[in-house]
C-alpha cells in the first residue's frame, strides 16, 4: 500500500491493456469502466450485452487469451461457420428488400464512384499514365464483386483508397529511377508487391491478428486520418496549381499551351474547383435545411456531390467555342477497349523478368502495404459494424483479412491497384441501410396516452416488436426484449419514489433504436453499376480536372467535422473566455471531464507526432516507410502515454466511442416546444413534428460514419465516476 | 354593441392611428397596445418612459395634437432650442473622449466611405461619366461636415444613398434623350431639380410634417430595402456580365478588348467577385467566432469588409505581367485636381440656360427626391435614436428636413449628387459609441456576494451610478434610478412569498443596459476622413470594378437577416413539419402570434405588391416615379389593410419594434453552465466567461441597426395578452 502512485497507475494500466486483449471479457471491464459516465440502465446494457447470448460476442469469448497465436486458422475457421449460418438468409432478405435496395445502392455507388476516379487521376498524374481511372474502377469493381458475393461482411465496401495510391507513387518513382525496372516492368514489380502483400496478409489472418484490433484506438486511426486530409489538401493545391502549368511530356507549342490559354485554363480551374468545393459542402448538409420538403432535402443531401459534379461539368461546356478545345482540361484516361489497356494481360509474364533482388526489395513496400491494409480493412469493419446498429450476423475480421488477401494477390497479377475496406463508405454504407423504428414508440405512446400501467405498455411494445421484426424470434431479440422489460419494470418501481412518468422515446431510444437491413444485394449492385461505369469512360473523361481538384478539397474538409484530434487542435485556439461556447453545444465527453492542460499536451503531442509523419510523406524514396510511425504510434500508445497521463484521462482522450454530452445554453427555456405547439393549432395529427429518419441518423454519426454515444446528464453520472474511482483506489 | 365586429376593428385602428399622431400620448398608448406581451416591468418602463421627465418626450408632447399644420415652424424651433441646451455639450463630451473617439470614427469612415465609392462606380457608369466617386465623396464629405457642425441629430451620418443613385440615373437617361438638355445641360438641369427638392423639404420641415413619422410602418420600410436588395443584386450581375463585354464608348481595337483578354476579364472578375463576397460575409460575422482573441475578432467583425477590398484589390496586382494593363478593370474617375472637373462651378451658370418647360418638369421628380428625402433621412433618424439606445439628448426631425433642404439645394448649384441620412450607417454610428454598464452590475454582484439585502444593493448601485455618469444629475437619471429602485424593491417584496434571488443582470440590464456618447466630433472627424479620400482618389481608382460588383451583392446578402419581410418570405418555404425549427432557434415574435395563415396572407400581399415596385423600376422614363407605389402603400396600410386583417394581427406582423421571443430546444439541458465551470477549475476570476460589449450589441440589434425586443416569457405575457384583449373588446 506504500507504493508510488505512478506504480500503481503503471499496473492498472497494464491490467487495461491486458484486459483489452481478452476480447470480451475485456469488452465487459472496458465496457464498465468506460460506461461509468452512463446512466445506470445504459452500464447494465453494456454489461448485459458482453456476457449475453449474441453470436458476435460469442466469438470474441472464442477468442478471449493469448491463444490467438496458438491456433491458426481457427478465427478463419469461426468467421467462416458464422458466415455460412446466416448466408443464404443474406441474399434471401436483400432481394426481399425489392425496389427499396435500389436507394441505398445507388447512393453508396456514388459515395464509392467519385474518389474512384479522383484516385484514378492522381494516379495517372503521378505514374505517368501507367495507371489511372479506368484500372482504378477496374480494380474497384472486382474486388466489391467478389467481396460481396464471398465476403464475410457484407456491409463493407471496398475500393481503391488514398493509402494504396500513395503507396504505388511511391513504389513508381523508385520503379522509374532504376534502369533495370522502369516505367516498362513497374507494373510487374508491383506485382511482385501484391504477392508478398497478399502473403503477409494470410499469415495475420490465419494466426488471427485481428484480435488485437482493439488496440487500434483512437490517436492512431485519427493521426492517420488527418494526414490523409492534409495529402488530400496538397493534392488539390499541387493540382490546381498545375492548372496554370504546361503539363510534362506535352508539347508547350500546341494553341491551347500559349500563355493567355494557360492562364485561362487557370482561372476557370480555380472557378471549377471553388466552385465545387462551395457547392458540395452546402448541399452536404442539405437535410438540416429549412427549406423544402424532406424528400428534396434527403435526395440532395444524398446525392448532393455528385450531382455537383454533373452540374460544374455541365458548366465547364458553358465556355465559349472561340476558346481552344482543350481548356478546361478534363480527365485522360485510355479506355478499357483500347489496345493501350491490353497490356495487363502481360503483366504475370513481365513478372518473371523482374530481377530477385528486385522481387525481395519488393518485401519493403509489401509489409508496408499489408500494415496498412491490415488497419485500414479491420477498422473500416468495426465502423460499418458498431455496436449501436444492433446487427443481427456476425462480423468476419479474420476471414476477410484472408480474402482480402487473394484479392490484392488477383489485382497485382493483372496490373491493378488492389482494393481495400474504404472509409467513410462502409460506415455510410450501413447507415444507408438503417431504419428507426418507429413503430415501437409509436405503440408505446399510445398506450401511454390510454394510461396503462408500465408492465401493459411493456407488453404492447413486445407485440409490435415480435410483429414487425421479419426475422425467427432468435436469443438476440429475446434478450433485447428482456433488457427492455428490465427497463421498463425498473422505471415501474421507481415510480413510487420518485412520482416520474415513463417516456417511451427516451427509454425504447436507449434499446432498440436501429435495425439495419442486412443483405449482400445493395454492395453487389454497387460493385456492378462500378464495372459498368468502367465502360461509361468516355463520360467520365468529360469532367473537368478542377473539377477533381475540388472534390479533393471537399473531401478533406468534409472528414474533418467528428474527428476529435481536429476538435482538439481548435480547441486550442479558442480563448479561455470564449471556452463557454463549447460547453454550450453538444461537445466530446473529455472537454468536461478531462482537465483542459491534460488536453493541450496531448494534443501537442499528436501533432508534433503527426507533423513528424507528414514530414515522412516527403522523404523521396525513403517515404514509402511512412506508415511506420503510425504502427510505433500504437505502441507508444500502449507503453509511453499511460505515463504521461492518468489512465482515467487517457481513457476519455482516447476513448474507443465518439461520447458527448449535451450542452447547456445560457439562456433558460421559458416554455416547452409541445406546449407551443399544440397553443397554436390544437394536437393536429396531420401536423406533428417528425424528424426525417435519416436527420436522426445525421445528427448521431460523425462525417466518417461513427456513431455518437450521448450522455445526457454527465454532472449526475460524474458522481457516480467519482465514487468508481475511489473504490479503485481503495481496492488497489 | 350590436355592431359589426368588423366595424369595431375598423374604429379601433382609426383610434389607432389618431393615437399615432399623437406624438407621446399615441407612444403612451402605443406602448401599453404593443407592450402588452411583454414583462410587467417593462410594460411599466415604457409607460414611464412616456409620461416620464425625458427632453425627448416633452417635445413629443408638444407636437400633439392635429395643429401641426397651423403651427409652422413650430417644430423646427423646438427642434432648434432644444439641440442648442445640449449643442456646447456635444463638443465638451467628443473632445473629452479623447483617443477613444477615434475607434468608431474610423468605423464608420470605412462603413461610409465603401457605398459611396460603389455608388459613385455605378453613376459613372449610368450617366456616361457626367458624374463618378470623386463626386459622390465630396457631396458626402460637404454635406457630412455641414451636419455634423450644424445638425440637429449628430448621431446621424449622412451619404450618397441608392435612392438618389436611381433617381439621377432616370434623370440622366431623360434628360440624354432631349435635344435641348443633352449630357451637357444634364447637371444644370438636376439642379433645378435639387432646387425644387429643396423648396419642398423646407415646406415639409415647416409644416411639422415629421409628426407623421410614426406612419412609416415596417411594410414600407422593408418593402422598399428589399427593394434596395433586389437593385443591389441586379447591380452585381450587370456589372459581372459588362466584365465580358467591351465597355461601350472603348475602341474595341485596343489589345485589352481582343476576345481572350476580354474573356480572361470577366473570370478575373467572378474570381474577385466571388471572393469578396464570400470573405466579406465570412468576416462580418467575426465577433461570434469561437477562435481568436476577442480584439482580433472585433477588429475583423469591423473592418473586415474594407480590409477585404484592400485585400482582394492587393489580390488583383498579382495577375501576371504578362496580361495587357488594363485587366482586370480598375475603377475610372477623373481626378479632383484635373480639368474635366473643373465644370462643377459652371452648374449655376448652365442652370440659366434651362428652358422653362424643363425647369418646371423638374418638379416630378423633385417631389419623388423630397418624398424619399423625408422618409429615409427621417427613418435613418428614427433607427439611430431609438429609445433602447437611453440616447439623452433630443431628437431634431423638422429642424434637420429643414437642413436638409439646404444641402440638397448647395448640392444641386454645385453639380453633385446630394446626400441624405443614410442605412444601416446611421445606427451602426449610434451602436459604436454605445457602451454597456458593466461596472454597474458587478458593483450589484459584489453586494450580493456580501448577502445584502436588497435595498442596500440598491444603494451600492446608485453610488457607482452616479460616480459612472459624468453629467450632472438630471431628471433623467433621477427616474432611472426611481425605476431601479422600485423593480429592485419589488423584487424584495416578493421575495418571501417565491423565496426568488435577485438577479442583478436580469434587472439592471432591463432598465439601464445601454449609454451611448452622445457628440458631434466622430461625425465631424468621419467627414473630415471622406473629405481626405477625396484627395487619396488616385489610391482608391486601384479598386478593380469586379471588387465593387461583389461588394453591392455583399450590401444586399448582408441586409436581409432582420429584414422581417425577407423572414417571413422564407417561411413560406418551410413545410409545416419544419417549423418547429424557427421555433427552436429565437425568433420574431409574430410566428407565435399571428396565425400562419395570416403571416402567408400578409406575406404574399407585399410580395405582389414589391414585384409591382420592382416592375416599375424597369418603365423607361415613367420610372421615375417608382417611389410613389411606396407613398401609396403607407395609405394602403391605414385603410385597406385594417379590412383584412385581425386588427392584433396586423399590429404584430406590422409592429415598430423588432420583437422577438426566444426558441425552446427540444433538448433540455442537464446542468447549468455556471456549475460546470466551477466544477472545472474552481471560480477563478480570471477566468470569467466574458462577453464582450460589442458581441451583446450585435445579438441585440439587427444588421440594420434596429434594436430587438426580446420577450423572454413569451407564454406567460399571452395570457395577459388575452386578458388585455377581453379588457379592450369589452370597454368598446
Amino acid at each position: 500500500m506504500g507504493e508510488d502512485p505512478k506504480r500503481i497507475g503503471d499496473l492498472l494500466s497494464d491490467a487495461a491493456n491486458i484486459a483489452d486483449d481478452d476480447g470480451c471479457a475485456g469488452e465487459a471491464i472496458g465496457g464498465r469502466r468506460r460506461g461509468d459516465r452512463r446512466s445506470p440502465e445504459r452500464r447494465s446494457e453494456v454489461a448485459g450485452e458482453a456476457v449475453g447470448g449474441r453470436l458476435r460476442d460469442l466469438r470474441s469469448l472464442l477468442e478471449g487469451g493469448m491463444e490467438h497465436i496458438n491456433s491458426p486458422f481457427r478465427g478463419i475457421a469461426y468467421d467462416f461457420r458464422g458466415r455460412l449460418l446466416c448466408y443464404k438468409q443474406d441474399w434471401i432478405t436483400g432481394i426481399s428488400s425489392g425496389i427499396g435496395i435500389l436507394a441505398p445502392t445507388t447512393y453508396i455507388f456514388f459515395a464509392s464512384a467519385l474518389p474512384v476516379i479522383a484516385f484514378g487521376e492522381q494516379l495517372n498524374r503521378d505514374t505517368d499514365g501507367s495507371l489511372s481511372t479506368v484500372e482504378t474502377l477496374v480494380s474497384t469493381a472486382i474486388c466489391g464483386l467478389i467481396h460481396s458475393i464471398l465476403g464475410g461482411q457484407p456491409l463493407l465496401v471496398l475500393g481503391v483508397a488514398e493509402p494504396t495510391v500513395i503507396m504505388y507513387t511511391y513504389m513508381y518513382s523508385f520503379a522509374k529511377g532504376r534502369k533495370d525496372l522502369g516505367q516498362e516492368l513497374f507494373l510487374a514489380w508491383a506485382g511482385w508487391v501484391c504477392t508478398w502483400t497478399a502473403m503477409f496478409l494470410f499469415l495475420l489472418a490465419i494466426f488471427n491478428a485481428c484480435v488485437i484490433i482493439n488496440r487500434f484506438t483512437r490517436i492512431a486511426g485519427e493521426t492517420f486520418g488527418m494526414l490523409i486530409v492534409v495529402l488530400f489538401i496538397q493534392e488539390a493545391v499541387k493540382g490546381l496549381v498545375s492548372e496554370f502549368e504546361v503539363p510534362k511530356n506535352e508539347d508547350p507549342n500546341k494553341e491551347k499551351y500559349q500563355y493567355q490559354w494557360i492562364y485561362m485554363n487557370g482561372l476557370l480551374a480555380i472557378v471549377f474547383s471553388f466552385g465545387l468545393l462551395y457547392t458540395a459542402l452546402k448541399s452536404r448538409k442539405a437535410r438540416s435545411w429549412w427549406c423544402g420538403t424532406g424528400r428534396l432535402r434527403s435526395f440532395i443531401a444524398d446525392y448532393g456531390v455528385p450531382l455537383m459534379v454533373v452540374v460544374w461539368t455541365a458548366l465547364s461546356f458553358s465556355v465559349p467555342s472561340k476558346i481552344p478545345s482543350g481548356i478546361p482540361r478534363r480527365l485522360f484516361s485510355p479506355l478499357l477497349w483500347e489496345s493501350e489497356s491490353a497490356y495487363h494481360w502481360t503483366v504475370i509474364r513481365d513478372m518473371g523478368r523482374v530481377s530477385p533482388a528486385y522481387i525481395m526489395a519488393a518485401i519493403i513496400p509489401a509489409l508496408m502495404i499489408s500494415g496498412l491494409y491490415f488497419f485500414d480493412h479491420s477498422v473500416a469493419s468495426q465502423l460499418a459494424q458498431q455496436k449501436e446498429f444492433n446487427l443481427k450476423n456476425p462480423s468476419a475480421y479474420h476471414y476477410d483479412i484472408l480474402l482480402l488477401g487473394f484479392m490484392t494477390l488477383l489485382c497485382g497479377l493483372l496490373g491493378l491497384p488492389p482494393s481495400n475496406g474504404v472509409l467513410p463508405q462502409s460506415p455510410m454504407h450501413t447507415k444507408s441501410l438503417a431504419f428507426i423504428r418507429r413503430k415501437l414508440i409509436e405503440s408505446a405512446k399510445e398506450s401511454i396516452k390510454s394510461k396503462a400501467s408500465n408492465s401493459e405498455i411493456y407488453h404492447k411494445m413486445q407485440t409490435v416488436f415480435i410483429e414487425i421484426d421479419s426475422s425467427p424470434i432468435t436469443t438476440t431479440i429475446v434478450k433485447e426484449l428482456k433488457d427492455l422489460h428490465e427497463a421498463v419494470m425498473k422505471v415501474e418501481n421507481e415510480k413510487e419514489n420518485m412520482n416520474s412518468k415513463f417516456d417511451p422515446e427516451e427509454h425504447i431510444d436507449a434499446y432498440l433504436p436501429v435495425r439495419v437491413n442486412e443483405q449482400r444485394v445493395s454492395n453487389l449492385l454497387q460493385s456492378v453499376l462500378l464495372a459498368a461505369s468502367v465502360c461509361a469512360m468516355p463520360i467520365i473523361k468529360l469532367i473537368p480536372t478542377s473539377v477533381l481538384w475540388g472534390y479533393f478539397a471537399y473531401m478533406a474538409i468534409d472528414s474533418l467535422p467528428g474527428n476529435q484530434f481536429w476538435e482538439r487542435i481548435l480547441l486550442l485556439f479558442i480563448p479561455s473566455r470564449r471556452r463557454y461556447k463549447v460547453l454550450e453545444k453538444v461537445h466530446a465527453s473529455f472537454i468536461e471531464s478531462v482537465p483542459f492542460r491534460s488536453i493541450v499536451i496531448f494534443t501537442i503531442i499528436q501533432v508534433v507526432y503527426f507533423l513528424v509523419c507528414y514530414g515522412m510523406t516527403w522523404i523521396p524514396v525513403a517515404g514509402i516507410l511512412f506508415p511506420v510511425p503510425f504502427f510505433v504510434l500504437i505502441s507508444i500508445r500502449q507503453h509511453i502515454l499511460p505515463r504521461l497521463f492518468q489512465l482515467n484521462h487517457l481513457k476519455e482522450l482516447d476513448a474507443a466511442e465518439y461520447e458527448e454530452v449535451m450542452g447547456s445554453p445560457t439562456r433558460a427555456p421559458s416554455f416547452n416546444l409541445r406546449e407551443v405547439r399544440s397553443a397554436q393549432g390544437g394536437s393536429n395529427e396531420g401536423d406533428v413534428v417528425s424528424i426525417c429518419d435519416d436527420e436522426i441518423l445525421d445528427e448521431l454519426t460523425t462525417n466518417r460514419g461513427e456513431l455518437k454515444v450521448r450522455n445526457l446528464s454527465f454532472r449526475e453520472d460524474r458522481r457516480t465516476q467519482q465514487i468508481y474511482h475511489d473504490d479503485c483506489i481503495q481496492s488497489e
